[in-house]
Order: structure tokens, then sequence, then C-alpha cells
């Protein structure tokens, strides 16, 4: 890697935060240290630095230049890793392409972000053929081949990756960046609406990085270091894996990328690798616990941070007792992503799993840099009590700027000097952060936030109850009372009473307010879902007057 | 801690790099940490939280405003830390007086740095008396009073510290800054000329602070972790103690204040406050390493990054030898400090004491966002193979940006972008850097840089050599030629010949390079020296036309 020699003044001569800072840390670490995709490859930091500079070699060959957009669509690969690194590192903007996406969609960031280079894995072909029509930035496509994937696609490539990379020029000048220089790019989905682009710059990244890197060393559980052996489990084009590819890369740890989420496939490099670090949704969790497999191998040394939704007691109980390592991370596409962590305090690391399994599977403390309040509807802090729900707000110097092309939605994320993430939440007085429910979700009544969340789970307590979702719907005395749509188990004897008196109970405990008791329960079928299965309150309020 | 809340528009929403931040971090990861203060003081880090806006609330009282600096005269304390966090929050500078320089020279620097207030140890009163007539631009003192020193004093105070702290108000409402703000000024001597004073921002000292913290993060030796117990010994006036206590307050680790460095006092404070990280000088760690109270205690939990000048082998060798974990740190006032640590890799660490010695009295290895190149006179990279030599230039987001109004000097420093350190080194394959000597010491000769360091390390193996200095003088053919002065031991029989011999022995072995072997060599009764004791040798050039 060969940086530019610029001339400087003395009032200009404070270095820039730049991602090609984190690669040349790691190398110079760890030169020999070992990254590893599947069983398709093996090479060495030293190795990676040379063909990242070949990709860049590569890529400048194919007409990229400085602020282009260069989009991916691969499995979690050490490709990917590498155009983590490449691309930003030529002033251009890495696109993670969501591959997960319908092909309208994909076609909607495609366009949307403007791309003007595809690196595509053969086996996306055929999801670029079905939209060809109506790409209207790229000018070129790049072949990335696992030999897996149809034989002909309508799409013409220049070329096939490993190809290009070995025809390339080993060494690329780099140019020198200004810290503000977009670094990537990539689309967050809601329930409906189209996809929003958010996005972040070098010194973005190089922050986040260091944080991260603050916030995960140390001497207590759940640590990240230099001995550990990093395997993601949350794909590399969603939040650029939480960012942990550049912090592994930072510390020159071992890196093992997966390809696709196969449980053989992760199960088996995580014993053969001897994988000590992850992150992964809890619903990966739940498949690799449940699986057979689990209880013929070691996992006793393998850390693994739950994000995307709330990690479960009950399945950090279950992997505590196999010795895993699990804790929370929370954050969302907006924020790069991570803004909390949930290790445990030092004293509490002597407590049974029980015990452990309850703090572990809060949201977490804030890692460095990062300011996060709690607040009502008028942004005053409420108390942090482990009660008092409010908004979770946040500064940190790592969040989007707000949605590419979309001043309304950018407003809404940024008011008053913070980014709202739309979350509910309280915080104990350790200083933890637990997401009760999502503002929209929120049922305000008699000047109280009841969680419908929590709600749902009390009445899911019944025997007999097999679904439920709880939506606020207008009040004219009280703002908005909850109504609890039911689905009885086959056969199951149960009363709206009955479903009252339980959460009167629980009211009576302090557990939930007394305005949490539904006077409105309706009995259905079944429960309108989303496309990944999540209840679909939208469709809720629209039938039920919410 | 309260901040002004900013309304800001989604183009003005990345957060800056403020000293505040390393403050939050610190105190809600260990709210009930220690801090203390030799036998004098002990404290949590809630309850320095609550002084440090105390402090500011009755510096602003005092009449400080953002822009205005406050200078320090005080050894290490609790105070200084404090200091180390409000005022700079404040938006003002702290200038952190050099105790240890004549009264001329503190003067001068009080005028330089044009303070505004002086919070000042009582001990130090009679210097500020000697000097009190010529003081230009301060308008305020503050008296720290830990009942040593006079009773009297010319210096009017508007009152003891602790007092004032208690009637202040407890709550402080910081400036939301510029990451770019100046933070912290202090001045540098070399051995002549006037004092320099350098000067760094929020924004250096917080990515300061992380780079440091990735480099002393992990699970290998040497690191820094939550559960250690943290005592500097170079003092706080002198590049904020390499930075570490903003580093230690960053993890919430326990701090321990030592006050003056007196021997018995800080071997007590290691027993008895279970210290287990610092940093020191070898003039230190040998009068350590001297004492017989040393071989009574049990250091081997100890952890120390020698700095200030190289450790050498048998310093090393001894320490590692009582359980020490000693290992170097490199940089000087310009850089903040750090620049480079010199801890082993992985695979060193089941070496012998006497092989580990060799890599851990070498200079060390870049922390990250350092660049780091060793260059001859025209810029070029000499090669890393341990044995070239080249000035050690450097670029990382915390130099400083010249000396304060000092344009001259400010031109010398930084050259072509980069800032010349004025050491000469070689960097070994493994990446270590090791300094060799200083360039204004180095000999230009036959084309070939000749470490005037290495060369007196040879002569001083011949038995009847007491002491040695080398210095180069102008030659017609070669440039410069090196001239040995040379102290024999009393009645020892040294002839110019036989060092002459001894030298070349060592150049055939190819230890040193042939153009080392000194034509010149002149016996003389004692060597000129610095105040400080250094080697005087601009007093030896002008004596013998170097």
């Amino acid at each position: 890697m060969t940086a530019r020699v610029i001339e400087r003044t003395p009032s200009a001569v404070d270095q820039p935060l730049v991602i090609g800072s984190i690669l040349q840390a790691g190398v110079r670490t760890a030169g020999e240290q070992e990254i590893i995709y599947a069983d398709k490859k093996r090479m060495s930091y030293r190795e990676m630095a040379e063909r990242i500079n070949r990709l860049a070699s590569a890529l400048n060959r194919a007409g990229v230049k400085e602020g282009d957009t260069v989009a991916v669509m691969d499995w979690d690969s050490h490709r990917y890793l590498e155009c983590f690194f490449a691309i930003p590192m030529m002033g251009a903007v890495l696109h993670t392409i969501n591959i997960r996406l319908s092909p309208e969609q994909v076609l909607y960031t495609i366009n949307h972000a403007k791309d003007d280079v595809i690196l595509v894995n053969r086996e996306f072909l055929p999801l670029l053929d079905a939209i060809k029509d109506r790409i209207e930035t790229v000018k070129t496509f790049i072949l990335l081949d696992d030999g897996e994937g149809p034989e002909s696609s309508s799409i013409q490539t220049v070329g096939e990756y490993e190809q290009l990379l070995a025809e390339a020029a080993p060494e690329y000048d780099f140019p020198l960046l200004d810290e503000n220089t977009r670094a990537t790019t990539f689309y967050t989905t809601g329930t409906t609406g189209l996809p929003k682009g958010v996005y972040f710059s070098h010194r973005q990244l190089v922050l986040h990085t260091f944080a991260l890197r603050s916030a995960t060393s140390g001497d207590g559980h759940g640590r990240f270091n230099q001995t550990d052996v990093y395997m993601p489990i949350t794909p590399m084009f969603h939040v650029h894996a939480w960012g942990v590819p550049y912090l592994a890369t930072l510390l020159g740890v071992k890196q093992v990328y997966p390809g696709r989420y196969l449980p053989e496939v992760l199960l088996k490099l995580l014993v053969t690798e001897k994988v000590t670090f992850s992150h992964c949704v809890p619903t990966i969790m739940q498949m690799l616990l449940a699986s057979d497999a689990v209880k013929k191998v070691d996992l006793s040394k393998w850390k693994v941070i739950i994000g995307g939704s709330a990690l479960p007691k009950p399945m950090a109980k279950a992997a505590l007792d196999l010795g895993i390592d699990v804790f929370t991370g929370y954050g969302m596409s907006e924020t790069c992503p991570v803004l909390t962590l949930s290790h445990l305090q030092p004293d509490m690391e002597s407590w049974d799993n029980d015990r452990q399994a309850d703090v572990r599977s809060l949201t977490g403390r804030p890692v460095p840099m990062v300011t996060l309040r709690i607040v009502d509807d008028n942004m005053n802090d409420v108390p942090h009590d482990g009660k008092s729900q409010g908004e979770v707000v946040v500064r940190a110097p790592w969040l989007t700027q707000g949605y590419l092309n979309d001043a309304e939605n950018s407003e809404n994320l940024w008011r008053g000097g913070w980014l709202h993430t739309g979350d509910i939440g309280v915080i104990t007085e350790d200083g933890y952060l637990k997401i009760t429910d999502r503002i929209k979700d929120v049922i305000k009544t008699g000047g109280e936030w009841i969680s419908s969340l929590d709600l749902e789970g009390l009445v899911l307590q019944h025997p007999g109850v097999a679904e439920c979702a709880v939506i606020g719907i207008p009040d004219a005395k009280w703002g908005e009372r909850p109504l609890a749509l039911v689905v009885k188990k086959p056969d199951a004897d149960v009363t709206e009473d009955a479903i009252r008196e339980l959460v009167a109970g629980y009211a009576e405990k302090g557990i939930i307010s007394r305005y949490g008791v539904p006077e409105h329960i309706t009995f259905v079928d079944s429960l309108p879902r989303t496309s990944v299965g999540k209840l679909d309150k939208k469709v809720m309020r629209a039938e039920h007057g919410g």
C-alpha cells in the first residue's frame, strides 16, 4: 500500500481518520495472520493487503473514479472484506446490496444509490437478469465465481474477480482522503414503504471501530482480543456485519468468512477453525441451540453478541448452560450500528447463569462516545429507575446524517439535535438500557406509556392463549386504550374476563400499570403478519380502528 | 455533568471529539471506582465528576472564560486530574507548568502562554514570589494546599481549592465545543534555547486516548485493563503524564496519584494500593531496582512502560528477573506523546528473560493511526533490515501543529507533510523501531550515517575507559569524521591505538561500519554535561571544532 505524499502547511497537519489506517495497523501487527473463506481460500493479512491493492488497480482499470459507487452482491467472503477496504480507500462508495430483498427492491436500491459498478456472485445473476433492463446507471459488472449458479446469464461481465486481480498491478496509489468522504451506503427496510439509504464516512467508521475496540477490550467476559478467531453470522451486506470486520482487522485476529449461513457449515467452521467470537440474531442462535449437532461439540470458548432483536432470557440461559458467552448488542442501520453492549459488570461474573441471563438479555450499556437518553414527548429525561419508559434518543460521532435523498424521513430521524431511534426503553439504576417497545406500538393512556410487548407477554401467560397482539385504539377520555387481539389454542376455554383478571393480578403486583388492564379484548382466528413473519400492526390498526 | 442542547440540522450531526466524552464513559462504566491522592484523599469517579462540575463553577466565578489559559503548578494529584478535565471541558486551555524549570524559565512560559489564572501548590509559592513582579497576564491565583510550604507569600490567592469547590455549584453547564478547540499546552526544553510551547486539541487528545486503548488492550503481556490499578511515575505536568490519566479514566480503573516522587512513597503506594500499571523513566526504575526495599516486595503484577530515554537491556533484564513486566514507550512532547510501544509479539512471550529483554528494550512498534517512516536526507525510505539508519518522521492525528508563536521552529518541525522527530533509528524486519541516535549527533561520513551512541558504546567496552563521547568534525574528503573524546579510568593504560583496534575488530564483525573506526581520539579529564546530567555535545563541538 502506498500513499501520496502531500505537501502540508503546519496549519493543516491533522491526519484524517481514514479506513486505510485500520488496514495498516492490522497488517503491521499481524502480517502472517490468517483470513479464511469457508473451505475455499486461506490467505495472510499481508496477502490480503496486496490483493486490496490489486482490487483497486482492477477497479481503476474498470473505470472506477473517486466519488463513484461500487456495489457488491455476495455472501460473506474474503472478497467482501477486500471490498470493505479497497473501495472506500479509493475514494469510492461501497454499496452493500441486501441480496435478501425482492428483485424490485434490489432494483430500487441500485438505481437510488446510482451504482456505477456491481460485483456480483454468479448465484445472484438470475436476480439481475430479472431487472436488467431497468437498471439505470451501472456501466460495469464483475463476476464473483465460486462455481455455483447458472451457466449463462444476460449480464455481461468484464471478467472474474480472481482473474482480474491476478492481472492487476500489485500496487495502487491510494489518495489521501478527507475524513468526511462517504465510504459506505446501504438500505434499511421497514415493514412498509420504500427502502431508505443510510451512509457513513471514513471518519464515522474509524471512530465506530475504535469505540468498539474500547468497549470490547479488557479483562471481563465477552471481550475480543488478538488470540480470538472471528466469524460473523450477521451478513456483511447488513450494516457492514456490525462493523466487526473492521475491528477484527485492526486487531489482527484470524478471520473466518462462512459464505452462505448454512447451519452445518457454520458449526463445522466453528469447530475446525476454532472460532471464538461471533455475532448473530436470535433466530440463528435458536437454530443452533435446537440442533443435535450442537450437543456434540465444545462451544465453551465461543463469545457471541446477539442483536437484531432482543435476546430472550431463556435463550440466554440455554446458551450459558452450554458454556456459550452470549450477551446483547443494540443498534440499528442508522447508527453504524453499535450503541450499547450488555457485558456484565465485574461483580456479576460470579452470579449463577439464571441471574446472569437477566443482565445479558438487557439491551446493554452505551459504548464510549455514545450519549444515550430516554425522554418523554417533550424531550425531558425520564428517571433511570428501571421502570420509567421513554424514547431512546442518541448522539454519537458515527450516526447516519440522514436518509439518502430523502429530506422528509431525515427530518423525522434527527430532531432537536438527537437521532430518534423510535425505540422505547427503560434504564436501570446500573445504567443498562432495556428496550421495551417500538414507539409506534406503545399505548399512551392516562398519561402513561404502556408497552404493547409487555402486555402481550402477560396475556400469553394464560394457558389457553396461542397468540396475542396489542394495539392502541383512540379513546376520548384516556387518549388511547389497549385492544388485545387474541388467538385461542384449539378447544381452549378462554374468556375476556379471565384475561382481564390475569392482567389485573399483575397490575396489583406492580408488574404493569393498572391502565394496562384491557377492557377491549377481541378473539380472532389469526393475526396478520409481514412477509418475514413479524406481527403486522399496521394492518391490525387499519382493521380495528387503531 | 450537563450539556447544552443545541439545535442541529441534519447536515451538522457529527458529534465532536471532546474530552468530556472520556469522563462520561469512565463514570458510567465505573462510578464507584476509586481515585486516590497518596494518603490524603480517596474518592469515587462519581464524586470526581461532581467535583469537576464544582471546579468549573469555581473557575467560572473566578472569571475564567472560553479561550482563557489556566495554569497549574502541582505535584501529581487528584486535583491535577480534575484540572485535566474541567479546564478543557470549559473551553479553556490547561497549561501544565513544568515546576522543575528554573524560575526564569517558568516566568517565560507563564508570559509566553499568556496565563490568565494559576492554580499553585503552596510549596511553589516561593518560586512565584521570585518572579511575581514580571508576570504579565495572570489576574488570579488559586491555592492548592496540602499543608506543606511557607506560611506567608506575596502572592494573593482568591482562596483554597477545596474551599472553593465546597462553595461552588455542583452542576456546570459545559459548552458543546468544536473538536479543534485547544485543550492543553506545555513547554518542552532542549539543552539550550528558550522553552518551546506545544499544544493539543480535544480531538487530538481523544484520538490519542483511543489509539492508546487499542494498543494496550488484548491478551498479551503489558496490557492495561479494567482490573488494573494505575499510578503514573512520569509527572502530570509533562505531556499529560503521557496521556495515560485520560486512558485510565476512559477505562474506569482505580487511579493512584503519588504527589512528589519520593522512592519510599512510591514503593509504599505500589504495595498498599496494589498498583499494577505505571510508566516511568529509566532513572526512576534504576533507583527502585537498586533499593533494598524492592527485594522485600512482590512486584510480579507490575507492568511498566519505560520512556523518556532508552531502556537499557541490562535494566530490562533485571526488572524481568524481579517479575516486573517492563517494556518501552516512545514519543516526545511534540507527539502527545505516544508513537510506539515495544510489546512482545505473541510467539516471543515464551522466550527467556534475556531474549525478551532484547525486544522490550527496542523502541517499539507504531500504535494504530501512526504512520512512521525512517528516511534519508532526500525523504526516501531506507530498508527495514535492522541496520539501515534513517531519520524518524511521523504522521498521526495527534501531533502538535507547531510551536506556539514560533514560526521558525515550527517550519523546521514539519517538513514535507511529516513531523521530523530529530531521532535516527532502524526498523527491524519484525517492524520494531530502534532509536540509535539524535540526528544532530549522527556522524555522516563516506555516504553512511554512523551513530555516535553506537560508537560510544563500543569504545566503552575497553576496560580502561571511564567515559566516552563521540562527535562529528568536518572533513574535506568524507564530509565528517568521528572524534572520540575519552576519559580514562584512574591509572588505566589506554592508548589511541588500542581503542582503534577495538573498534576495528567490531567493524570486521560487521557490528559497525568500517567508516566508524575513529582516527581522531582525544583523551580528556572530564566531559561537559548539562544541568540535568546529559552529555553536552554542543559544548564539545564548540571546543573541538565539531
